[in-house]
């Protein structure tokens, strides 16, 4: 349990991702009612440039703006910085970048993204850190850990001198990184650990590298990071890596893959995977998932699911994502009960091995 | 008000588009409970190519293929065959048309669009007729209002020697054609009328041709058709054309136009409409319309949807789709009101002059 402004969070967590303040194709009643999600998160770069910090800082933060009552994450902005703008350079300073929308000029630091995350007022703010690709030279990931720990000092004093400015208190979590390499992340787990924030993340995973070093990576850094605090791994992932990764230490995750692959017609169930496309399901009328705690999942039929996709309807994307995040949800919440119940692994064991069978 | 196998419909009334068995961007319980639709309008053409008569036919009927339980009208299949097939050929036996989604070659006639739409299973049926352009000239505006009429003998004996296939009734609409021509539009009303059926239909305006010029021959063709069943005016039109045309006594209207025209971000209110991408909008935090019974449109800012509708998300086109149907179905919801209360004529001539008005 994560208490914020914006009211309690349960542990473990998975977060809908809100790119550009929306969790494609849901509406925020949905995402309250339907997917039963208790915090959303925010891109920095995408709501940076659209709709622009003038503009949330008038609407009185993005809470406001797009309506919703519940928490917020929002990242530093980096990670799309290096994967969207077509140029970037990194120095000390900060990073340079080219917006991936209108060519547009801007600069990144530190302190920036922290005052940024400010205005955009979201309950819980990310440190401004570099994220490595995988694979990496084993010596750029060292210097690049470095200077995520530089910038995180940066971060710390800029966050401890401001003030939230919507009315409400906000929490930095620092982020681990050091690639695929154990003593780096070992080194970097430490100095994020002596920190001493409020909360703690792991970056730079699910980036491309296998799932076992994913998980290795993960168990490592947990061992090191404080268990009293909410840890966080970024963008992770599969409902197999979710699982997996709560049973290591994880609270929180976020990842688009549910409402990315939702538009796509894939869809997850306690059962397994099902690629909504496929001709095996066009005269199936029995609902899209019986057993789904989503009414819309019980109520649609495959066939209608597979209709609207191949026709791409909006109504598609829509029925699919609304699947694909109560399951989510779903999912960790069972994961809390079973955790509570003192039976997670035996749980997790069996179940992981049901929901990544294709239907 | 209206009888049928799905419940009854309160007319004057508003038939949102399900093109393809969807409200493009819009739940079918959101039509229910936010947009209070009664009735829903389904596009033969669209069905038939996809998911195709076997699909529907095996799933007992389009009403179950998309879990909407109230009642459905479906057009014939000819407009769209004239306006989207890139090659058709009309003869006296049918049109020989090409997909416009996979360059198949299919051949519609009278017979074959009854049987169609007796798979599908709306409580409405069509009669195959031509829907001549705009502008046409008269020689081929009367032998294809003349065709029209003897395809609507060949419609009415398929549909009164079969029965509804799903276990309930269904009613078939004849269409009066006749172009802008009011020798051929008394024409064809008075044939259409003869035939005695359950209700009947105005086709061929709203094509292009002025304002005025529909509302003359809806006024002159509802003067011939029977005021005791209902007029059903086809793809009409703008708020303001609505209006007029339940002034002159149509009873059921259908359009794209709040769908359409939502998804590029123009919005209908009682006070006017709004282009929702104007820079106006940018920073104006106040509800989308606070007057709208539509909770969605109460809900979310003018600056959120404009937010949303720049940056091509999909609530951006759920919200406004919501928001334009909700305020179509409020406004002929108003209009029965004013007409029970006997003072339609004054209430529809001041609002007429609002809901124009560009905000």
């Amino acid at each position: 349990m994560i208490k914020t402004a914006h009211g309690a969070i349960e542990t473990p967590i998975f977060m809908p991702v809100g790119t550009a303040g929306t969790v494609k194709g849901v509406h925020q009643r949905e995402l309250v009612h339907d997917v039963k999600a208790q915090i959303i998160l925010g891109n920095t770069y995408h709501l940076y440039l659209r709709p622009g910090i003038e503009i949330l800082h008038e609407a009185g933060g993005l809470h406001h703006f797009i309506s919703w009552e519940k928490p917020i994450l929002t990242d530093s902005g980096g990670y799309q910085v290096y994967s969207l703008s077509a140029r970037r350079k990194i120095t000390e300073e900060g990073v340079a970048f080219v917006s991936h929308i209108d060519g547009s000029k801007h600069f990144f630091t530190p302190e920036k993204a922290i005052e940024i995350q400010r205005e955009i007022g979201a309950d819980f703010l990310m440190a401004f850190d570099e994220c490595t690709p995988f694979p990496c030279e084993y010596d750029y990931a060292k210097s690049s850990m470095q200077l995520t720990h530089r910038w995180l000092k940066r971060c710390c004093t800029e966050f401890d001198s401001s003030d939230g400015i919507h009315g409400y208190g906000q929490t930095l979590f620092p982020i681990v990184q050091g690639s695929t390499f154990k003593d780096l992340r070992k080194e970097s787990a430490e100095v994020i650990a002596s920190f001493g924030r409020e909360g703690n993340a792991i970056g730079g995973l699910s980036v491309g590298e296998p799932a076992g070093q994913m998980y290795e990576i993960t168990e490592q850094v947990c061992s090191i990071l404080p268990k009293d605090k909410p840890r966080y791994l970024m963008g992770v992932g599969t409902p197999a890596n979710i699982l997996e990764c709560i049973g290591l230490g994880i609270d929180l995750f976020d990842c688009v893959l549910p409402t990315r692959n939702a538009r796509h017609g894939l869809l997850y169930t306690a059962k397994g995977i099902m690629n909504m496309k496929n001709a095996r399901w066009k005269d199936d009328f029995s609902p899209i998932d019986e057993s789904s705690p989503c009414e819309t999942s019980r109520t649609y039929s495959k066939a209608y699911l597979r209709h609207l996709l191949h026709s791409k309807e909006l109504l598609g994307s829509q029925i699919a994502s609304l699947h694909n995040l109560s399951f989510f949800l779903w999912l960790v919440q069972e994961a809390r009960r079973h955790i509570r119940a003192g039976d997670f692994l035996s749980w997790k064991n069996k179940i992981v091995v049901e929901i990544q069978q294709r239907l």
